[in-house]
């Protein structure tokens, strides 16, 4: 089986060579012609897998049977072409789910620091209960911090009780989180029309019922906030903490904005290299399955050891201290946050913002930090262990 | 033995108590009353320890053979006095020069990566080559990068050669170093008169001399640095990075210079639990040797397991970043500037300023941290280990 990869796909020989032959080609150059004598396809988003790709690649006879994407949207590949022509597809859902987890536990953490609270005495509220807002929602739970979750599509497709399901917290309108909650994380993937549409979702009339004292962070798409509205209660009042990930009109964002926000990042929360390789794994299973080979492989054959490998722990720290000690070790959102504003300083914003994305360094998840306790530090392990850490004790 | 300490004088009873009775009262109580029948009486720079008070408690029949002050400022002793009385006295020079060094290498580190620059590839300029300035010269020449040092004092009484003293870089005049150097770092006293004053050391006009780009650090004393031209400067061409720990007219200090530092500090460089603890630890060995007895406790008894105890690097970051990691586990001066910030917003900037001071977090230095090197991070153990961490290979 000859597999055409882009070039920008890490880990594919390891992963995908075990199913077939990997040819590497660059993302920008994939045509149909690419995979005249190839039986699968692995993009990135910057491949367009469109209709007339498909077309042209069965016209000079290719015997593509499957096409995978190791991203998690699926806007440059036109999934129906694929089925008509009988041809296996694939995504990569949730593959960075847990980076960007990370990156908003050590977002919060930072904000904690600087602001003076702890965020065990803040309720947080999640909009968008999906592969993101899911996690993060079990990792908060896991850390006994209070959160309210809100994801109308889901309450009605799942008729999920307004109690919740199992263990985790209800599910209510997200009116009732602006009103209740001190902290509003949205994750919510843009969706321009319907009933549950996202499209400023965040309104000029929602960000001016905030109350003073909130913090909102974005990591879903810069759409879901109406970013002059939000911009103009940052300058006027500045009550409000803004952690954004994500912007409209990126990578051209509003640099005014970006200066209000406390944390202000380049579409990075979710760019960690195990989310990549989770990536390329989770379509080397869909290919294996697919052509009925087995899967032997696992994400820890993939990874490579963690730089930090391990941090003891003893007595002296508050928990909120140990927390962000090991968040910090492992990602601090600061560094990103640097980096944006130093780049847009240097290049401009749109040269800056996109700057930092193709240069972004390597980044680690929480679960690949190993944390030994020793005796006066193992009353922290249930809440590390809720954050995310391998927990033992030292 | 009677020993009257300070009640914020640190790890007295399991130090000084080896010598004698250990009696605690608050700092701003002492009086002549106090060591009516003490032998010993353990200070902070809290507590004038004048003539008058000498004179008093001898009026009063004292005992009184030896004062020690925990700190390495002795403005607060009346050292005659205590000679005319055949009292003993002995202060904690340097006992906290070590944590000022970590503040400045864990600064320069910030700053390196916020501005994306390598320390490695800058020449540090040291003005005042005492306890601190000498320690910093010391790590910053054993982790390889270049230095300029200034002292003129020391080369008029020790001789010191152009060329510098075996193994150590050259001395020079301060505007060698303005002109030279991309990171000047103050460490000097202040010196009110003489050819060595060190009153605005960097007045308007080396302010002014300073190359675009040039880092300003300010560990030494506020009064070393014309701090309106040094804002004038800042708010004006905005061409500098000022890193600020010590201020003019502490601590109601120029809140607008505070905001244009990129890291500004409240006077806190020197704080660590271990400097407080070398500072018991010296006086204890000077009133041992005082007395004739032996001081048998070393700095390992009495400081406490770090709550950071051990950190396992293996491969995967660059030098800068191992290092910045290690340094950032330890101390991150962030902390400091996002407080004083936050408190001269909540209180106002003296009583803020102050406010941080007196609850400042528990902090260790970098020689507490045990850094354990894999394989592939084997190669750092130089850096790490000039930079003052202990290193084994894991
Ligand atoms: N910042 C980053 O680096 C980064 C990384 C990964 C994902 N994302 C983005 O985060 C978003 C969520 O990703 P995901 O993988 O969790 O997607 P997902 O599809 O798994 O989950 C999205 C959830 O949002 C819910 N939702 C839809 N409309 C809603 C509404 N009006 N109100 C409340 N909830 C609503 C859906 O029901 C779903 O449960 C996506 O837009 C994705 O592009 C960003
Ligand atoms: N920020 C803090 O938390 C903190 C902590 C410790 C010390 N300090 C301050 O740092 C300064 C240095 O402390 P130290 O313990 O190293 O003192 P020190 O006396 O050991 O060293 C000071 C050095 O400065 C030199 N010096 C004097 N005048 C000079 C001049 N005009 N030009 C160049 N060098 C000159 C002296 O010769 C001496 O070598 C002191 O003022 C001290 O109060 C601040």
């Amino acid at each position: 089986m000859k597999i055409v990869v882009d070039a920008n796909v890490p880990a594919a020989e390891a992963c995908l060579g075990e199913l077939g032959e990997v040819v590497r080609v660059p993302g920008r150059e994939i045509e149909a012609a690419t995979v005249r004598d190839a039986d699968a396809l692995v993009v990135r988003s910057i491949t367009q897998v469109d209709a007339s790709l498909i077309a042209e690649a069965r016209a000079i006879g290719s015997p593509l049977r499957f096409v995978g994407t190791c991203t998690i949207g699926t806007d440059h590949v036109d999934e129906q072409a694929l089925a008509d022509h009988g041809i296996g597809f694939s995504s990569a859902p949730g593959c960075n789910a847990e980076a960007v987890v990370d990156y908003v536990l050590a977002s919060l953490s930072t904000l904690a620091e600087r602001q003076g609270w702890r965020l065990a005495e803040r309720r947080v509220g999640i909009v968008g209960v999906g592969n993101v807002g899911g996690r993060l929602l079990g990792r908060l739970t896991a850390m006994s911090i209070d959160c309210l979750a809100c994801d109308p599509p889901r309450v009605e497709a799942e008729s999920i009780e307004a109690e919740g399901p199992e263990g985790l917290p209800g599910f209510h309108d997200l009116d009732t989180l602006i009103d209740e909650c001190d902290v509003l994380c949205l994750h919510t993937p843009l969706v321009r029309e319907g009933p549950h549409a996202t499209h400023h979702l965040l309104d000029a009339q929602r960000i001016a019922a905030l109350a003073p004292g909130t913090v909102l962070l974005n990591a879903g798409r810069g759409d879901c906030v109406d970013g002059r509205a939000l911009r103009q209660r940052l300058a006027g009042q500045g009550d409000l903490t803004a952690v954004l990930d994500v912007w409209e009109h990126e990578p051209a964002i509003d640099a005014a904005l970006a200066d209000l926000a406390e944390i202000a990042t380049p579409h990075v929360a979710g760019y960690s290299l195990d989310g990549k390789l989770r990536g390329t794994h989770q379509i080397y299973r869909a290919l294996a399955h697919h052509v009925g080979l087995p899967a032997r492989l696992t994400m820890d054959d993939l990874a490579p050891p963690p730089p930090v490998a391990r941090l003891v722990l003893d007595s002296g720290l508050s928990p909120e201290e140990a927390l962000r000690l090991c968040m910090r070790v492992v990602h601090d959102t600061r560094r990103d946050h640097d980096s944006l504003h130093r780049e847009a300083r240097r290049q401009g914003m749109a040269k800056g913002f996109d700057d930092c994305r193709a240069r972004y360094p390597l980044r680690r998840e929480f679960a690949t930090l190993e944390i030994g306790l020793r005796e006066g530090a193992r009353e922290w392990a249930a809440l590390l262990a809720g954050a995310g850490f391998r927990v033992d004790m030292a």
